[in-house]
């Protein structure tokens, strides 16, 4: 462990009051590394933490405060986590970073994770109000961007779903083993992957005992997970068709990825691909033969689960990937992105196993 | 309505204890033209269906009794349900059609589904023991086989996955619009697909609150699917993707169908095959544009909506279609093919709304 | 059948679009004597009634239109059933009683339930805004109000947790057999009891996997149950502990009451006060000793059970009541009064069995 | 931390294949005193733990033997939990306690909780067969039993109602507030306290979306409670009502105590009397008035929270606690009490927080 981690990292969270924000203070209040300096939730500035999350009960941090209240150039934070809503993000990040010649940013909202800001605006309705600094920013997926990750001031959180697919696709496509003009995710969610805000649609009501797909062929996560498909693909044309679905559930989430092999190749290449590129990952396992991933094997943890099977269709296989939308998905992705930055092991504060049931 | 209708149609119900027969006898309590005779459940007889099936209550049903009671050749019903376990049927339904010349059958479990009693024996992991029967027996899925469903002595009712695929394919398939060697279906099904039986997968405590798939490329309903499929294939080459996943819900099935479209077809050639094709069906339902099919809108009912969209993959086309799996995916199915079958309204005893939420 | 039931009973709602209105309508579209002739929902006006529960697919109704385009001196309708939510009824009841001769309401909201206006003032927060036709009122319990309700033009249909606590223990209080000033009623209800506004409370993260109490202790159905209780106590003194508890599932409701029981009565006495009581009641059943009532066995219907205890407690005893609070708690009973009203049978529309699973 | 804690602490389970030995070993993994020795599960000797619970893959565990594979006289571990059904347990505590001198043993199962063996027979229908080594059982109650359990070699680990409802009751009832003679608990339960045996009523399809009472009046945690809180009640006669409820949820368990206050007391002095007691406890908490307790807030953890209401009955008040059953209510208990017997913090291994939603 670093000389970084002798004194307590000092963080400031955007947007804690959703579910995001929620699980990444549960996650940082046992973190032996973490202080949390500050937190922002602007509808409940002047609360406690524990009335906008009662399970945060006894737990030592700061009342809630308006974003408004903090000088940037002032505070004493080393890095701020963003859980701000998509599109509300890029304005305050370059202030920050631009106010500020120390803050390190992690960001968890989509805001600077497409490369080409001509992409970002079609497919998030506006303009990129921040496209000076998007050049700064490293996409967070320590996996395949570990050594960028821990020298960047900006990291660009993965989504949720591309955190999935992509640890369930990229050693295929990098190793040049599949098609990347045929890629299909079938992907299924908890609900918390939607978030806390007030909608009909999120009701107990609308959800339980049911089951349906959302936003098919247009979810805003099918280009990221596109861009980063085609960064791997040797500069092979990339097409993915992503389905997402919403599960009665909280947390998980599962990608069924239907390939199509190349060159030969057979399901036991693409076992030997994975099992040699995720040898040393300390979070990416890969199931056993004859064992499939269950999403309540990961639940609260930050594990990604991967099981490869032989289609009945030749040359087809089929990868599934299992993560907790909240955790590997989202905070404890960016917890893992933050010990990279500051120099320690990327399992800290992250061990803990999963609850089941 | 023909005469028959005029007097009781009187019903006998094989393996009455589980979520089938439950369901089965759930509708048939208000089927203005059922008379329940008896009821089988070896493990329960001599008990009231109350017991069994408290939800019940109140019914004038007759009590439980042993199969082995039943004298074929004496008792007096017109109709009988099976709904043993796969691979128990074969032997009785030989025995009741042999021994009474007048009651028909409508076997709700696999036992009669395929053509061919080798790909049942490889699928099953058994020889078929009802050989010569098997022929007489007519794949009871009323949107495609309607004349030969009223004319038969046997009726070989659909699996639910089936179902639901098949409606969401057939018209597709039959019109030649789409690559038949090429069908992905990623399949969601509620755990009373999975019946009543002991089983620690089935536990509340390893079912709530998480998904995982099953049977990965091994589920026997991929034949079934593909023999249909085949049938209505001009002779083209066929071959199924079907990936069955379990979801923490009691009622409700999904197919989403990956399809490559052939010949220049688009997504309007398909919505307009579908509804030119199941225009004047009483149980399924095309969304409109924009809209998607979810499980909790059919819940209870013998419905299927079908859902239709453009992918992102230039020339794939997604398809989806739910029903409730114990409804249109099982009792309710055999219910529209005993009223084919009397000379009723397909409709009869079929009519209530779904349940929502 | 009278000769009311020859044409059908045409009728208004008012307040379709939450979980009342809906599942009034999912029972009206089956009843063979009623037909629809508006629905309002102010928010939703213009829209067809499946755009906003699509399960109601297929089914010929309105479009649904605002309250304001309604005339009530001119408008046809046999019935009016509304469904706003409280505080908001009363006056308009008023102008629908007052601008027509011949309508009847069926009032779902709690704005016409308490007989005594200043009670109602200080459990609702404000005055009451028709004072002047509360005493046409009749509280809509038909299994104690039947005859009163035949004759009403004003129905206020009762509380869902009302209706369970009360089938549970008027029978007792009505032959003095338990002391009404010592009555606790522990209560659980799914969240479709809460309706469908958009609360953080009523997200399926903040719902699924979990229980709490609520409104402890200051629940505004305990002066409603009180009331009717006090009613039929001959003089007696009141209390009533009331605690509801919400439940991670939608359908159902559960009352557990403990009951001191006086004059040496025994549990004996009361299952036998109970099945006398009720023995003639189409929707009320008392489950046999040793069976405990389940909200899953009365899902979707109009019935009530009941269970009747033993306690440990010397002269204590339980007395368990479940319904469907979206039906035999809303709108079945509302059906059920409508049917009163116009001379049917109580059963027209309302015999469907329960859905289980 | 006492010098017991340089070296980490071994550990054998029997009994590792149920929720109970589930959620141990979840816990133990992360203590960073524990180091499990072995573990038994007679039906998967040989077995890896993670395919009795996947969730547990790529913990560095032994494989599960038998328990007859174990010499007690020779095994090299310093505590020993029993995670075996009630009534199995005895025979072999007593077993290790002759044949091993130094090993302690924590029993989760209910055999040893009953100090009056006789009471045992009446309630668990057979003898009790090691009536010998009773009287050396601790029961494990932290926040009562501290100084004994940390003596003791044998700890009675408390049933998950019991504590819940003790937390919840005995502060007042060593005070004197409250009459013991009319307790009334009304408990409500997610379905792994009914652990993960073969029973068609914990099936998901019979648990989900409903609820219902079981063993009204006749649960084997009434004689416990009852036990413990005529300990406590200064020779007071002691009448408690006890009704557990199955939710369709799978942890998590809330207790609602409906008690009578005596000699004048009122609710703020309850409440003063709570903080007064637990002021130094580290896992029971007080909420803030307004607040109500919800079993969602303490899930994965080892918290209590207590709730105090006035209620409307005059001179009654309400209690309500919540815990989650399978850690405060069973295995997180157990693990606080061996800190207790080896020296160590009672938070060690025990500080995650709560994981919500």
């Amino acid at each position: 462990m670093s000389e970084n981690a002798e004194k307590k990292i000092r963080i400031g969270i955007l947007g804690a009051s959703g579910y995001t924000g929620g699980d990444l203070v549960r996650l940082l209040v046992r973190h032996p590394f973490a202080e949390i300096a500050f937190m922002t939730a602007d509808r409940h500035a002047g609360k406690s933490m524990d009335t906008v999350f009662p399970h945060l009960f006894g737990q030592e941090l700061p009342p809630l405060i308006s974003v408004d209240e903090i000088e940037w150039g002032l505070v004493d934070v080393d890095v701020v986590f963003c859980c701000l809503p998509h599109g509300t993000t890029q304005e305050i990040v370059r202030q920050i970073l631009t106010e500020n010649e120390t803050i390190r940013v992690i960001d968890l909202s989509a805001d600077f994770r497409l490369d080409d800001t001509d992409v970002y605006a079609e497919w998030y309705g506006h303009e990129h109000y921040a496209t000076d600094i998007q050049p700064m920013a490293v996409y967070g997926l320590p996996e395949y961007y570990r050594e960028r990750v821990a020298k960047s001031r900006l990291v660009a959180n993965p989504g949720c779903y591309p955190t999935a697919a992509l640890l369930g696709l990229l050693p295929l496509v990098e190793q040049g083993l599949i098609d990347t003009t045929d890629v299909i995710i079938d992907a299924k969610s908890g609900v918390t992957g939607a978030g806390r805000g007030l909608k009909e649609n999120l009701l107990f009501g609308e959800v339980a005992e049911g089951i349906h797909p959302y936003s098919v062929a247009s979810h805003r996560h099918a280009p990221e997970i596109e861009q980063e498909i085609a960064k791997h693909a040797h500069g092979a044309e990339t097409h993915v068709n992503f389905t997402p679905h919403l599960m009665p559930m909280n947390r998980g989430e599962l990608c069924t990825c239907y390939v199509r092999m190349t060159g030969g190749a057979t399901v036991a290449d693409l076992r030997r691909t994975f099992e040699a590129r995720f040898a040393g990952e300390p979070f990416v396992s890969i199931v056993p033969e004859g064992v499939t991933p269950a999403t309540r094997h990961v639940r609260g943890s930050n594990y990604c689960l991967v099981g490869l099977y032989q289609d009945r269709i030749p040359n087809r296989a089929i990868v599934v990937a299992v993560i907790d939308n909240l955790v590997k998905g989202s905070s404890g992705e960016a917890i893992q992105n933050m010990n990279l930055m500051f120099g320690l092991s990327e399992l800290t504060g992250l061990e803990q196993a999963p609850l089941f049931p």
